[in-house]
């Protein structure tokens, strides 16, 4: 029996997820292979080797439910996980809805959002396979501070370019990575061919995700196999181990007395946050044991689950990553340097992207204006900043539970909250100057 | 039976502490009184009433020992209380001591800091008694979020005054006051008489607690009873509030099977952080339970308790608040604009002061560099950086478990971490860079 007069549901350590959930097994339909993007033909853990973890990649192909967490990753998750479910009641008497709200909030982590489940066991299994340096991309700082920590955890370097809108506009994340031993570098930068080859073209980018990618692979590929190259969303190993919030969700609701989510809604950039959130609720689905909707919120900036087409493209500008079957507003696709830096991405993951084209989750945009509206509610109410990407779960949320308002409409609500705003306060201070460019 | 092995404690909400603890009647010697500035007789309920909300002048001059917290601020609380307490493994290894560390971390809280403990209760009682509008002070800007955040909730109008170091030098915090809705001034201001005086002397000044109390109190003193003023720390009420912290560390010990906190290390500002969490142990010391011993941690730049002297003295510039018997530096003094704005205080909390005079707590001070030095240490070690007023008491605890290395030396280490550092990364940035100057 739960209680319904709880505000936030915390587990104890001893009842954090020991391991991973794998979706790919339980899909109706198996997902695309990932391509070779010289032959086009399947790709091969040996074909990725040289550049991520034999470890990770074997987690990228792997059809096995259910991964174990290695101990050395589960002691640093202890440090914040299990992560708190939390009953928004302040939100819901705000709006007068009569949906029960709750928000999952990864912001408790070290550097404040929920990247940091992947980066420690990246860094853990690089680590562990000799590798010297890590090199990423960063769109909003929130990667790249996980990244930097994690490679700090255990003994590694850290090297992180960082999308040029952000590294100059969140100058505050630059120094996180940097207290954490990080070198961080303003991408398109000169030390990459990829870099200059944009940077010849149009030097006044704001840059983007998709360059980053393909500088921060090209100085792995070219590091005479000193360094590695890890990825905070997008692929399916990165997807597994995120699916910690969801598989920790399933334990919480039952604590207020909910025998399901009725609807889930998670910001989309990458896609891990949404998936990792869903995918343990989505098998409780497939089961047939619940029958929970799954809504993936995007920016209308940058909508490519709503309006990209489904198909194969490279995960990065220069073309270095695979071919990853995905909803894609096409690799050179530069958004608007909206403040969800989060969420500035061309693609999708493709096991979302997947869920979504099988109809598995449903997709929607959201406007910027509209997203820091919500968050500003949100955060009045609950006294808690939310990172301006899980403004768009957040808007999306209140939409709906702004419709319910009898007694037999109410509904168990899930908000992804991915992370805390505190670093992009700058973002608020224009939403409420009044200074936002509404995409 | 406690577990050794655990990493953090994490109470479940049904034993947040329901009672306040006021340690005045524990205490050997009974504590010197507030005295009236004109008349110098003690001070009483009537005198302070027409500042304060009525019922935070009754707490202030109470003697029992265990006041009810309002249900209303226990809903509240509920948002991030119980906050954890957690052993900091990685940082054990890291300095190679046989001590065990703990670190009461209260940057959970909605504003990332302790304060939010007593601008809660504070906004609910001056709420039920009909005022409309809180007027304050802010150092770092840590108590102004916090009291931000409090008038939302309990629909009231907030106003502060942020000292100009911290207006200038935080923006972030200036931006998240203004976020919750409240109105944000530099003080000194032009807005009060205490301001332009202050200003005419000396136009460049960088401001001080104690300037920007003398404003924020005679803004309320010259509402015309619309606005009531609001203190973050040094006078007893505060102190009770804060008690919340120490009264869940009794309950969290037992959880890692540790019998009482060997040694408890705490930044002193204006000494609430401090007071809050040691105080209840405080009580079992003087009840003949255990034999902590407490140490109070001070910046070199404004060492009030080992520097000062104990007197009578102002809590602000221009000597409108009561007379306080506080370890203080003179009401005059103007500290260096060291990064940890919420030490900036000439005097310290009358009831701390008195339990260091008295002998039951010690007092030490440490330069800022070491402060950064110990903060990134523990950041590297545990991913969580702290705000550089608990990098002070981390300092302390650091340099004490580095002289623990054999099993006989182990001890039970308790830090009082008061907050998160993510607003405070410029100071970060320039240590980094070798730029703070060392006082």
């Amino acid at each position: 029996m739960g209680r319904p007069d709880l505000v936030k549901a915390l587990l104890p350590e001893s009842q954090m997820p020991t391991q991973w959930y794998n979706i790919v097994p339980d899909l109706p339909e198996p997902p695309p292979p990932h391509l070779d993007p010289g032959t086009r033909e399947p790709l091969t853990v040996d074909d990725m080797a040289p550049i991520f973890a034999r470890e990770l990649c074997e987690q990228e192909f792997s059809t096995q439910r259910y991964i174990d967490i290695p101990e050395a990753v589960r002691e640093v998750y202890r440090i914040w996980r299990p992560s708190p479910l939390v009953r928004a009641r302040r939100l819901e008497q705000a709006i007068g809805t009569s949906a029960r709200l709750y928000y999952k909030y990864e912001g408790t982590s070290p550097i404040g959002s929920h990247k940091a489940n992947s980066s420690v066991p990246q860094a853990y299994y690089n680590a562990a396979e000799g590798v010297g340096r890590l090199t990423t991309e960063t769109g909003a700082g929130q990667w790249g501070s996980a990244l930097a920590f994690a490679c700090e955890v255990f003994g590694m370097e850290c090297e992180v370019w960082q999308v040029r809108a952000s590294f100059e506009g969140k100058p505050y994340r630059r120094m996180l990575m940097q207290t954490f031993g990080a070198t961080v570098h303003s991408s398109p930068s000169e030390l990459t061919q990829a870099g200059r080859a944009v940077l010849a073209n149009d030097p006044d980018t704001t840059g983007s995700l998709g360059m980053a990618v393909s500088e921060a692979v090209e100085a792995a590929a070219t590091s005479g196999g000193v360094a590695k190259y890890a990825l905070g969303s997008v692929l399916n190993h990165v997807v597994l181990h995120q699916s910690v919030i969801g598989e920790e969700v399933l334990r919480q609701l039952p604590m207020f007395g909910e025998e399901q989510a009725d609807v889930v809604y998670g910001c989309a950039g990458g896609g891990s946050n949404l998936a990792g959130l869903s995918f343990p609720l989505l098998r409780e689905k497939l089961a047939g044991r619940t029958d929970t909707r799954f809504v993936a919120v995007e920016p209308a900036a940058c909508p490519s689950l709503t309006e990209g087409t489904y198909d194969y493209d490279h995960g990065d500008v220069a073309g270095l990553t695979p071919l990853l079957k995905m909803y894609t507003l096409g690799k050179d696709f530069v958004p608007d340097p909206i403040h969800a830096g989060g969420l500035r991405y061309h693609g999708m993951a493709p096991l979302l992207s997947h869920t979504v084209h099988t109809g598995l989750v449903e997709a929607m945009a959201v406007g910027q204006n509209e997203a820091f509206e919500a968050g500003i509610e949100f955060a009045r109410a609950e006294g808690l900043l939310p990172a301006p990407e899980s403004c768009h779960a957040i808007a999306a949320a209140l939409a709906d539970a702004r419709t319910r308002t009898s007694e037999a409409d109410g509904a168990a609500i899930v908000i992804g909250l991915s992370g805390h705003g505190q670093l992009d306060l700058p973002a608020y201070d224009a939403f409420l100057s009044g200074g936002l460019r509404d995409t």
